[in-house]
């Protein structure tokens, strides 16, 4: 039996109330990273999590500022030999608009049913809750911890991590360590336990197309001279072939494509492709033919417009000729595509498209790799290994389509791979009213994390 | 000698400075028909006018009210036998901004080189004050006009003539005549005498393409989603071909081909197409092939994108597959076109250029009929031969690219042929900084007109 099964569970079992005592209190602060008039109850979090995190035995604690909220951090770094962690979660929640619809107030956390329902329930202070007890635990009854971790608690995740790499670039020096875990995720359909193991980049870029000096009289000019919101369209319409695949030359070259035992796990997850048709209210999906809809989510590049916009928008009519027609345009990218080298090739594609008549100019916008650490990692295995001692069932592999701002930077800036080991149930509400997590997802969570520093002090020996 | 010749034009001579005082009265009224603090101005501007056609000895003058600014209405019909003749101005103007490039303020007129400089100079206040002093000239020498008069000067043609067609369809029943002659243009380049015999019409469309029910994240359904942007791109470039002929099938079917004739009338003008192309800040003109600028600008149709719009627009970046799509498009018709079988063109070609995935909606916003009066038209011909008499040159006949509302009007619910009879220098500056007209065309528009109005009498006779 683990040190973790036998000396960690017991402590867990018997200390529930005060855990989920202290989860409660965490929960009755309003930090909408969002809102201005929340900045106090920021600092208030921020120094909460600081005095729990010292109180518990972890060094170095500090809310270390930023320019807008502060990070704070906390490592514990005696194991010596063992390999290092970097864990990562966000203390700030969403906005609870529509205030109407919470059946409690959202600050105030209610139990019912084997749910705690309250904003940041789930997304994003109880899996950081969960980690501060899955330390404690192993802290309390073996006075170590398997593996050195560093803790990051980020508070702007909501707000849109703006100020987050700066704050990494600056520190990164003393952020040395072996792996990353991000718990900001949860489990699958039917609450499967899940282990996302990719995401996908991101190219984004803003075409500017430019023709006469000012908007013309599309009487007077209309026939003679080219119309850059026509031309933007042929450009954008260039972009894609009929059935949705990127028309950029090049643009797939690099993508690596699925191995027999990928696509055998992505087909391995029921995914309800009409369900999503109906949660977003489209006649039906759209998208690259030979791909299922999880694969073509997690696993193939797309391009969209996000923005477009010249001339006139208003009501009625006004006859011109726009001088100048824009649009955002961006990629999601997989391995291996380079974010530079895509925006390249779109660039290049785009002016070769352009007709006669007018300018246009293509600016990279920002851009941030995928990540993927395969599922036969040996921090993936571990972590699902983990998940099924627990959970009494073997996780499935995620690939998801979005990108985690910090999961990027922790890959390119650090270097790391990166293990989602999330624990929300995947109908938590986050985002929405009655967000909620399941104490049963919750106290597995903390079980599974003080299994897997055991788990990942011999998987990553060196 | 003609009535005109012996008796209008030596009255004319004397009383030449009596009616440039009084021209400069005009001009000095800032009726800015745009600007709700002129409102007094345009009210003083529309008594002024009325106030001079009563004195003259024009009849049931009156300030007609519309919605917005009024219409000042007055006639002389005691020709018995003789034609009717509409006569279309308008007695607002531009706003005059940027005020700091006026060499003098815009309402303090000033006479140079035998240019009178103001705003409303040409546009349009010259052009109804030769109006008035050609029937003074007539009634004073002669005691008549030598055919029925009716003045219709409208108020709001710097605003769109949002009112005009309004107040027409309520008093059409009282506006019988055979032929409509708007002032309300000029000269060719070099200041060659022009009869403007076509002006192109107007279809106004907008298109709404919708996919998800609210923005989606690029991430999470890029991929799976139709995007609505990328649609509308699609929809667009498809109702062009790249050489910029329309690609709507039928577009061109009721088009009427330009004749021999006609299309040596446009060879004889020479046009500075490099010119067109500086002034407007373009690389190149850019059109439909086979055609030349003149051509494509009076006698073919087009499709413009006038505007366009759809998702995220601001600074940086946004990730989203927007919820809808948007855009203006119009054509320009000619002979024989007909704007409602044009609009289904379009439309039905939008639906057959729609991806799957998305809905789409068109609707037509307004419409308005192309006009042409033959250059063999006895109206035409008779305007032809007073401006060679006068002007010493036979004028060039141009047909427009733009519409002018009170045209179409005219055309499509007076049923009245209509002659474009300008005299504004071509460089006047209308709409600009040291707006202008020529003494000499003034002038000679005065003594072109009174001759005009003599030789209607015969080429319209019933």
């Amino acid at each position: 039996m683990s040190d973790a099964a036998a000396a960690v569970d017991p402590y867990l079992d018997r200390t529930a109330r005060e855990r989920l005592e202290e989860y409660q209190a965490f929960l009755r602060i309003p930090s909408i990273s969002a809102l201005s008039e929340h900045a106090g109850d920021m600092r208030t979090a921020a120094e909460w999590l600081a005095e729990r995190m010292r109180a518990i035995g972890l060094e170095h604690v500090e809310v270390s500022p930023t320019a807008g909220h502060p990070v704070v951090y906390g490592d514990w770094l005696h194991a010596e030999g063992a390999p290092t962690v970097l864990v990562y979660g966000h203390y700030d929640v969403q906005p609870v608009d529509p205030l109407e619809l919470w059946v409690r107030p959202p600050f105030e956390p209610r139990i019912e049913d084997g749910r705690i329902y309250a904003r940041g329930a789930a997304d994003d202070k109880g899996q950081i809750h969960l980690h501060l007890w899955a330390a404690r635990a192993w802290l309390e009854t073996k006075g170590r911890l398997p593996v050195n971790v560093r803790y990051l608690f980020e508070g702007e995740e909501e707000s849109g991590s703006v100020n987050f790499d700066a704050w990494l670039q600056a520190n990164r020096q003393r952020l040395g360590a072996d792996l990353a875990v991000i718990s900001d995720s949860g489990f699958f359909q039917g609450n499967v336990p899940a282990i996302t193991i990719g995401l996908r980049g991101l190219m984004y870029a803003q075409i500017d197309v430019t023709g006469p000096s000012q908007d013309l009289h599309s009487g007077t000019y209309g026939g003679n001279v080219q119309n850059p919101a026509n031309a933007l369209a042929v450009i954008l319409a260039g972009l894609r072939d009929p059935d949705g695949t990127v028309a950029v030359p090049g643009f797939y070259d690099e993508v690596r494509a699925l191995s027999e035992a990928e696509r055998r796990e992505f087909a391995r997850l029921a995914f309800d492709e009409d369900g999503m048709a109906r949660e977003t209210g489209v006649p039906a999906l759209f998208g690259e033919p030979g791909f299922g809809a999880l694969e073509r989510r997690g696993a193939r590049p797309t391009l969209d417009v996000n923005g477009l916009w010249g001339g006139f928008q208003g009501e009625g009519s006004k006859t011109i000729i726009p001088a100048h027609a824009h649009a955002k345009v961006s990629c999601r990218l997989v391995p291996d595509m380079d974010p530079k080298r895509t925006f390249q090739r779109v660039r290049d594609h785009v002016a070769a498209l352009t007709p006669p008549g007018v300018r246009v100019e293509t600016q990279l916008i920002s851009d941030g790799l995928w990540s993927l650490t395969g599922i036969d990692h040996p921090a993936t295995r571990a972590a699902a290994q983990c998940l099924q001692e627990v959970f009494g069932q073997s996780p499935v592999y995620l690939r998801e389509g979005g990108s985690i701002p910090a999961a990027a930077s922790f890959g390119s800036m650090l270097g790391l791979p990166v293990v989602l080991l999330g624990f929300t149930p995947p109908d938590d509400h986050a985002h929405s009213p009655n967000e909620f997590m399941t104490l049963a997802n919750y106290e597995g969570g903390i079980r599974t994390i003080a299994r897997y520093w055991e788990a990942l002090a011999s998987a990553l020996a060196r």
